[in-house]
């Protein structure tokens, strides 16, 4: 078609009276019909235009109207007008793809099933109860919720924020002191190193992507040991720590009273931190509900939390409990305009929060949660007695230790049959010295409900033999 | 009551009694019950409690429930057990909280209207659109939209934007080369110093708080002076270049054709990228409409667009239209499991551009803009001829050009009479050595309709005589 319109004012001309028609301003659809011809590749680059009298005359137009748009398209660069030479569709590069197929290295199977830790299950988002809290806060919100946004986020959601964490988790806030991210990860990122600067402590096994986030921030980690009390901090050399209380990650057991006390007397005497990554805290199944390490000293805690578990990874919304004195340090990090968490999201779950769906959906995944962890329990009782789980009073995973030496050849076995899993070395600090411990880190909240039991089904398959 | 309960078994089991009534585990109520009057104060540090036979009594609870709830709140932190003295309330931190009063400077009255710039109008929100089109996300979303999510963004957002900006602004490109983002400030913390490096281009006028990324960035930004074609592009230094060719910020004018054609081809000689920041390429209210640089050359044009001027800088939601050989590197920045811009608002953005809600909201608000521009004209031409507003044929601000040497006064009156705008030194770099521009920016979209009548009063009242 392009051929044809090259010395062909009549052609061009009928072509463009099909995009003219119905539209508003003339001049200004006629240059969107030969931007658009350009785009598309309709009209390639060197092709010639008819005289601006002749397109006039062809499209019953003002000449001036068309000399206006050729104006208009140079000025833009689609066209060049040459003196003496007309005007030319200008040179520019071909029309665009992007097409990468990812290479398909040899290997074990597509896996399929997921029972990598640490996704909620997704099927399970309360659509309908999120919509009404999104209605809800639709209708109450303030004008002012639409403009730039207060970077501690909006104050509705860390008021509902501090309720709920001091009724669920035993956190003594007030609002001020609570801070939207978007997060942990986030929260690392605004705490480090613009706020607290290391060597800081942190547990011997965690997840390898907060290690990544120190090392960007040129924060140097020194590994904790852990044993049956959780992770060894009474002789911590630097003045922060950050540790996963709750619910150790990932081995799963909780930070031994006289272990909590240890921490906290320590950063106290110090004037360090102790960063609380309380990132499954809500899930609890058997007799203790351990309360958040915040609660002892809220000025030597800083206390994160979000509902990447509870809710979904994909609504990028957490927060900070903070000690007074890094409050102004931390919204400095965060930057003033950038309020990041979405403000609609954050309404919503004021509302959410506000109207008790959260405890409900809360109470409804704990229940479905440790159906799993029951079924995933007794399989492993009945098909492979030799393989104990650990961690499991608590969370979204659990952790099937292994004789020493066989983790690897485990993680390997289980691709080969399908499944999407870590091993424990997955975890490890690189700087480590405590011995190695073998196991499966296996999350059962990730598949959906309809395939779990398949997937708890190969799992046993896939275990080492006695 | 506190005192009353130091000796008093009964009194504290009285208490309890009302707590623990109509709740489900016994010993889990008892330990919230505690833990609640230890938190508000209820329970001070050092108080002792009656011994767990005694209020095992009272309660009319096994002795082993409340001797196991007493050991979980010692495990917990909240009470200490000393062999021989019973079992006692910790000690804590004092009850929370973080009244700071503001400091109130002498100095001008807090403003009555904000005439800042960058703010769209915030009671204009369309939010029964936005509702209804939240209402179809959530009911079509596939599963795994709750799901960790892809780090680009939600594909269903990326094609309904490669679609919008082709349309609305000549922007080549195809739903894979789109990052999403959480606006401006994001895209230029994703670039810069991981995928661009400086020095970099500016122009002499700008956001002093987009400089500061740079500085923090420790990345070097040299100023191009401005003239009436905008900014002088025809003797770059750098490889890299950042402009607002649509509409420069703030003083106003588009880019020339014959910059635009040189500052690509400088680009494209010297393997560099010019970043398009087209922060308000929608509102465009006279004749000309100017497309996008970077359908000019996509290989060498980053385009930076968002919602914070069309709908709300509260919805965190921006965009990055990228050259093919930077993606793998922005999205390395961005992150692997941190998608920043929440999902449910990436899917409602994409059935709001897809129902044509975006559209009619452009140009509902398109009129309400140039409406408000026009008044502000007129009312300048009628009670200021002497002040030249410039920069109005498009955008959400203009600036009123004012004798050199006034602006500083004019800005401290206009402060005076109470209201809340900035003059152009606020903008301009440091290191510019173009001569000074004496002016006003004043931000039209920014007040609410009902109140912008008076303050363009004021504004006129503010300003200095001929």
């Amino acid at each position: 078609m392009a051929d044809s319109w090259v010395n062909s004012g009549e052609r061009l001309g009928a072509d463009l009276h099909l995009e003219l028609a119905g539209t508003g301003g003339k001049r200004a659809a006629l240059i969107t019909a030969l931007r658009d011809a350009v785009r598309s590749g309709r009209l390639t680059p060197g092709t010639r235009l008819p005289p601006y009298r002749s397109l006039a005359a062809d499209l019953g137009l003002a000449r001036n109207t068309v000399a206006d748009a050729y104006a208009e398209l140079v000025a833009e660069g689609w066209l060049t007008a040459v003196q003496g030479s007309g005007t030319r569709v200008a040179d520019r590069a071909e029309p665009l793809t992007r097409s990468r197929t990812p290479k398909k290295a040899p290997g074990p199977p597509e896996p399929r099933h997921n029972l990598r830790q640490g996704q909620p299950d997704a099927t399970s988002f309360p659509r309908a109860d999120w919509l009404a809290a999104a209605r809800r806060a639709l209708n109450v919100a303030p004008h002012d919720a639409f403009g730039p946004g207060d970077p501690r986020g909006r104050r509705e959601l860390r008021e509902a924020l501090a309720g709920y964490l001091a009724r669920a988790r035993g956190v003594r806030t007030s609002p001020e002191r609570i801070v939207v991210c978007s997060g942990f990860a986030h929260a690392l990122r605004l705490l480090f190193p613009a706020v607290l600067s290391g060597p800081l402590a942190v547990e011997s096994y965690g997840l390898a992507f907060h290690r990544s986030i120190f090392t960007t921030a040129r924060v140097e980690t020194v590994p904790l040991a852990l044993d049956e009390k959780g992770a060894v901090v009474e002789d911590l050399a630097t003045r922060n720590v950050l540790l996963t209380p709750a619910h150790q990650f990932p081995t799963g057991g909780p930070l031994h009273h006289d272990r909590r006390t240890a921490v906290v007397g320590h950063v106290r005497a110090s004037g360090g931190v102790l960063i609380e990554d309380d990132y499954d805290g809500e899930f609890r199944y058997d007799r203790k509900p351990v309360g958040a390490v915040q609660g002892l000293d809220p000025e030597h805690v800083v206390y994160a939390g979000s509902v990447s578990k509870s809710l979904s990874p994909g609504l990028r919304l957490g927060w900070l409990v903070l000690p007074e004195h890094l409050v102004d340090a931390v919204l400095a990090a965060k930057g003033e305009r950038e309020a990041w968490a979405g403000v609609l999201d954050q309404l919503t779950l004021a509302e959410f929060i506000g109207a008790g769906a959260y405890d409900k959906h809360i109470r409804r995944m704990r229940q479905r949660y440790r159906r799993r962890r029951d079924v995933l329990v007794q399989a492993l009782a009945e098909r492979a007695p030799h393989v104990v789980p650990t961690g499991v009073a608590a969370g979204l995973h659990a952790v099937l230790r292994l004789p020493p030496g066989t983790e690897k050849s485990a993680v390997k076995a289980a691709a080969w049959q399908g499944l999407a899993l870590d091993g424990l070395a997955a975890f490890r600090h690189p700087a480590a010295t405590m011995s190695t411990v073998d196991g499966l880190v296996v999350g059962y909240a990730t598949p959906p409900e309809h395939a779990y039991a398949a997937a708890v089904d190969e799992l046993c398959r896939a275990l080492p033999p006695a």
